[in-house]
């Protein structure tokens, strides 16, 4: 108690002495320290070949969602491999992909409030921005943010194809919102936004093929309205990672805007798929045996503070027969089956967390392995910026 | 796109413009941006009074916990009204509340692993800290990294009353493990940790109090077997704030580690109450109507990268027949009733978290309101602080 006073700036200490950094490139995986979110780079990049190869072959445009990892390090990789930009979700949550040198970002989601339009509209200055609107009111006060700041900015009406989430729910209101964009000033109608995110999720491949069939006819009715009505819809985006073998075929969409097919999650891989097109696990918790109670039972060091268990539990790797039960604040509960190996108290061990996107958005770093080795800590810039 | 290349640092952008602060002091709560976690001040000290009140009558020492909150603002004022000193559940966790000037802190967990047992040691320096074992490995590893940094501790044993988690399953091994920590160099047998996490949120009282009798009779036969060891036991810590009431009236327990009755969440708004400790909620989501796509639908800014769901649906305030029924990344989606007043689009509206601890660690700050206008902005400065 002798030290006097502390100060602390982000995970630095004053005083002589600082909290170590999570990992340190050239480390072996065994020293990262715990909890940690670790990429396995040579399954992330055969993961965005992968997608690339995939929409390459059909012609169609890969626009990568990076509201699945909010790393501007991700974006690039995908983007030198040939995807034509990035979705975003939140305006604040740009910031770090502009400020990485990216520019061509669909912001994929409604914008409503004047303190978020001023800011997407002084960053629209800074690069070739579009984004989603679905009520005459938010189209209205859009335009205005941009004469206010003398920019201008492509806008995609939002349909909803099924996912019963936001978007226009007839090709009446789309042809009315198209018609006002053409209108209003600083603002162009650039085209439709038709993501059903339920869809991707659907277990079955036959039920999930089944639902993107109505959302694909969904789709055409809205583009055929268009095209009597003499509008021009130059873009079509939507797609994910689960129904991307599906919607490069579709003719409707022009991009896809996949994002876990790089990383995957227990979720996404519950689901059925076929051969050519299931992603590999690259994204991991990796975490510590810290209390070995009983014979059945191991207690890790990460929680729902760390990882999200709202889509089901992460999975144990490398130890059958040890699965995780629950997933607390703080912890993670192992139940082990009588007579198998199971971790010692001290041991690390890897998790396929739940689902990737709030995962990723607990984490400052992400730690990219190669060869059981660190070789980059990629900041999650955007971790937070939900604004 | 002519403003030349951009930079970050947080959430500020050079270029001579910068990402707004979510909320000034002396602002109106219309004019914070959402989402935002906000927190009613008054209804925040109303419970602060109660529950040191409550542990006054009784003559049990409050030791609140930070890892509902990991906000230094927050303790210090838990400490100006009695506290003791304040519970972490993690080292790095530590370190804002020692930079704070908090001193007194128990981290009531297992420590494994030799990073964090040198990242402990050093903190040790700087206050009164306690840890908590339930191994003879793990007790001599902190030992010896006590000795390598020339500082000492007092340790507890976690027993398990109950909660199926970390700790020491009978009382043998906690006189094994006080008499190992009695032999060791630089730690002292301090007492025992006794919490059971399960019993809080037994939703009827008298099946909560049922579970608490036999986690007291459990606690009494392992003080029992200490004091037939002659190993005194001065510190006896557990409790929290579904069973606080029951607690103080034990006998056992000398301090009580509640967190969430500063705020409640609606989790533990759900359970049974006795009218005298019922605390109110003081926390809530401040989240703006993005999307009215239906009548008897509205699409809300927050989502699971804001708020966790793993504990149930978020709770609309003010507007009866108006529920959360589901939570995406970035969404949130309300079902309203026919018939009834429901938020349009742009309104900010109030949600009660479904679980208060990860929601704290998924925001920056947490913006304190007195009469619907901003008091304070405080720093959730142990944000992310997992290690």
């Amino acid at each position: 108690m002798n030290e006097g006073a502390l100060n602390i700036d982000g995970n630095s200490v004053a005083n002589g002495w600082q909290i170590p950094p999570i990992a340190r490139p050239g480390d072996p995986l065994s020293d990262v320290d715990t909890p940690a979110l670790v990429l396995d780079l040579t399954a992330f990049e055969d993961n965005l070949e992968a997608m690339q190869g995939l929409v390459d072959r059909h012609g169609v445009a890969l626009r990568p969602h990076a509201k699945a990892h909010r790393c501007p390090e991700i974006s690039l990789r995908q983007l030198a491999r040939g995807a034509i930009g990035v979705c975003c979700q939140k305006v604040s949550e740009i910031v770090p992909f502009l400020a990485a040198g990216i520019r061509d970002i669909h912001l994929s989601n409604e914008v409503v409030g004047n303190d978020k339009l001023d800011l997407l509209a002084r960053l629209a200055r800074h690069g070739s921005i579009t984004v989603c609107v679905d009520h005459a009111q938010a189209a209205q006060a859009l335009s205005s943010a941009l004469v206010k700041h003398q920019t201008s900015m492509g806008v995609l009406v939002e349909v909803d194809v099924g996912q019963s989430r936001c978007g226009v729910q007839a090709p009446e209101e789309l042809i009315a919102l198209a018609q006002q964009l053409q209108a209003l000033p600083q603002v162009h109608f650039a085209g439709i936004q038709a993501y059903h995110g339920g869809l991707q999720h659907t277990r079955g491949l036959d039920e999930r093929r089944g639902a993107w069939k109505e959302a694909v006819a969904l789709i055409r009715r809205h583009l055929d309205a268009l095209a009597h009505a003499g509008i021009a819809c130059p873009v079509v985006t939507g797609g994910g990672t689960g129904s991307a073998m599906l919607d490069v075929t579709s003719d409707v969409f022009t991009e896809i805007q996949a994002g876990t097919y790089a990383f995957m999650d227990a979720d996404y891989g519950g689901i059925d798929w076929e051969a050519a097109t299931k992603f590999q696990h690259s994204l991991f918790l990796l975490t510590t045996v810290m209390s070995r109670p009983t014979p059945d039972r191991a207690v890790l060091d990460v929680g729902l503070k760390s990882t999200t268990a709202e889509s089901g539990m992460p999975q144990v790797v490398g130890f059958p027969g040890v699965r995780c039960v629950s997933v607390n604040d703080e912890h993670s509960i192992l139940d082990i089956e009588n007579g198998v190996a199971a971790p010692e108290l001290g041991a690390k061990i890897r998790l396929i967390p739940g689902h990737c996107d709030p995962t990723f958005n607990l984490h400052d770093y992400v730690v990219g392995i190669r060869n059981g080795y660190v070789e980059a800590v990629w900041p999650i810039s955007a971790r937070g910026m939900s604004r």
